[in-house]
This record gives structure tokens, sequence and C-alpha cells, in this order.
């Protein structure tokens, strides 16, 4: 996705440490309009997935899962990470390392909103280790509902989540910008 | 906003203590459409006021605030509780109570992206006591920008928020559905 890609390169940030900041854009602020189109080219890529329910993982994926599940005419669900008062004591739990904030946390779903009917897509907006999205696939399984394909917005190849999650859940995995490395300051562009 | 009014009064739960569960379709769940009109209603309310960039705090501000945003055409920025390892350390930062978390939580911004120059329109999921609001609000003020107004999705008039800004900010608050009584399990809404 060329919008995408030339706003990496002109706003991203590599802090080192395989650490893309884009918090100008899609982390902290957000461009709603660069969102939207983010969110129709993954709805596409996802077209005919049969997809009847988004789901994605607070905080930084909820924009991008928004705009794909609007596009998709679909509602969207966003896994919690601190259980609020609202939330049913048998929630589905699942828990997976945080990139960006250094210990593990925990992804709860209540089960009324995940049921073995839906067709599900899980969209995030960085595919890096495949860890956060990971634990949202079992959140799925948890469900007994249908895992249908995983789209991100940005995939940072070289950590390796696609080919972790292709090993472990059999669906198609989509991202619209790929970053195939980071070393030595630069942020260079796959295909 | 009628088809607000009606989702909640068919969906909308009252847990006691002032505690309206809206999972189904603001928090948790999202319904992308409504929060697309919501958006939509919400910047129609403050058409005219300037506004370059709305402001929100994490987790369910983040979808109303992103479609109020769409339909402003201006960036949205949603207030961090977790410093991200992205944020610098001159973060604003300004403390509130969590309603539904039971502690307080601090709210965060980069500099970077609330500058002396922007007018801001804060827009939140919930109005009830305003102190969450109010918290964005300083933000607002250590930034050196202007704050223009203040909308929220659903209010809960019995909280006292509303009258609790109004004496601390002059500025417009808006919300598209008022929730005027939960007592004996009822939920009550006003005009």
């Amino acid at each position: 996705m060329q919008e995408l890609r030339d706003r990496i390169a002109r706003e991203g940030q590599n802090l080192g440490r395989g650490i893309l900041k884009v918090d100008s854009f899609i982390n902290h602020q957000v461009d709603p309009n660069l969102v939207l189109a983010v969110g129709r080219e993954l709805a596409q890529r996802f077209a005919g997935r049969g997809v009847s329910k988004v789901l994605t993982a607070e905080i930084s994926g909820i924009a991008p899962a928004l705009t794909t599940a609007l596009a998709l005419n679909v509602p969207v669900l966003y896994a919690r990470k601190t259980k609020p008062i609202t939330m049913p004591e048998n929630a589905y739990r699942a828990s997976a390392p945080s990139h960006t904030k250094g210990h593990f946390v925990e992804l709860m779903i209540s089960p009324e909103f995940l049921q073995a009917h839906e067709r599900v897509l899980i969209v995030d907006d960085f595919l890096a280790s495949g860890q956060t999205i990971s634990a949202l696939a079992l959140l799925v399984q948890q469900s007994g509902a249908t895992l249908v394909g995983i789209g991100a917005v940005i995939e940072k190849t070289f950590e390796g989540g696609r080919a972790s999650l292709l090993s472990q859940f059999n669906v198609p995995v989509e991202s619209l910008v790929a970053v195939t490395d980071m070393s030595d300051g630069r942020i260079i562009f796959g295909d």
C-alpha cells in the first residue's frame, strides 16, 4: 500500500532494537483518512472469506480494526488487557508478551461477544513476532469460532511472526507494508 | 440521537452503582456504523469551532473520537495510560480516577502532537463525573493549545460532570444521549 509506505518513509522513526515509531499517524496520533484507507484495503484482501466479526487487541489495534469492520459491515471486538467491571468472570483469556511495554499482558474477551458460529478476521497494527496475534487466535479457538484470516497494517518481516502464525493457524496472513530490515538505523521496505 | 438512545434502551444494562454496560456496541464490541453516525453527529455539533485536533483517552474513547475526527477531517490523538517506549520523557501528564477499574490512572500525551496553535475538541464515550475529561483538558492547558469544546457519546447527568466541566472550562459541552436516572435498576433518558 503505497500511501502507507510513503508515510512510514516520511514520518516513521527507527528507535533501535526493532522499534518502529509511527506515533504521528498510527499509534498515539491517528490520521483518520489513512486508517480509513487501511481498513478498506484490509477488507478487500479478505473479501469473500465470510467474515462476521473483526477481532483486535486494545489499544493500537482499535483504529485499523474499526475501519476494517466498517468496510466489511460487521462488528469489531477488542480484547481487553485490564478486566473492566462490566466483564463477566468467565472471560476467555490468553497471554502475550508486550513488545513496547516490557512485560506480559493478558488478553480477555467476553464469551457474550464471540460465539461458535462466528467467522473471525484478526486485525492488528503490527505483525512482528506474532505473539499478540497468536494470543488473539487462541481466544478465537477457546470460543469455538472459526478464524478465517489475519491482517496487519505493518509487518516487520525480520521478527518471523508470519512463519510462526502460518505454522500454528491455517489461514491467510496479509500485511499492507512489509519492513524487512531495521538494522543500522534504516527502515527498508520489502516488495 | 435517537438511534443511539434506542440501542441503549435495547442493549444497555444497568449493573448498579451507576454503571451502564454498553459493551455490545460501544465498549469491547463496537458497531462501526453506529459509531460512524456518532462521529458525524458530534462533528456537526462542533462545526464552525475551527477544530484542528480531536483528543480522547484510551481505550474506549478511541472509536468515537476517530469517527469524529474523520468527519472533521483532522487528526485524532489519544492520551496513553501506560507510557510506551516510543513516548519521550517530557510527556504532559494528568491523573484521573478510573470509574470502571477502581484506581487512579495517569493520562499522558507527547508534546510532539499537541502544540500551542492547536484548537482541540475533546471526545469521550462517557461524561459521568467529568474527571477523565477534566484531566484531558488539563493536558490541553499544559500544551498551551486552545480547548474549543467537549463532546461525549453518553452523559450520565446524575453524576454532575457537566456542571463540574462548565465551572472549570468555558467551552460548550455536548452529549448525544443523556441518562438521567439509573436508580432501582432503571435506565431513564432525558430530553
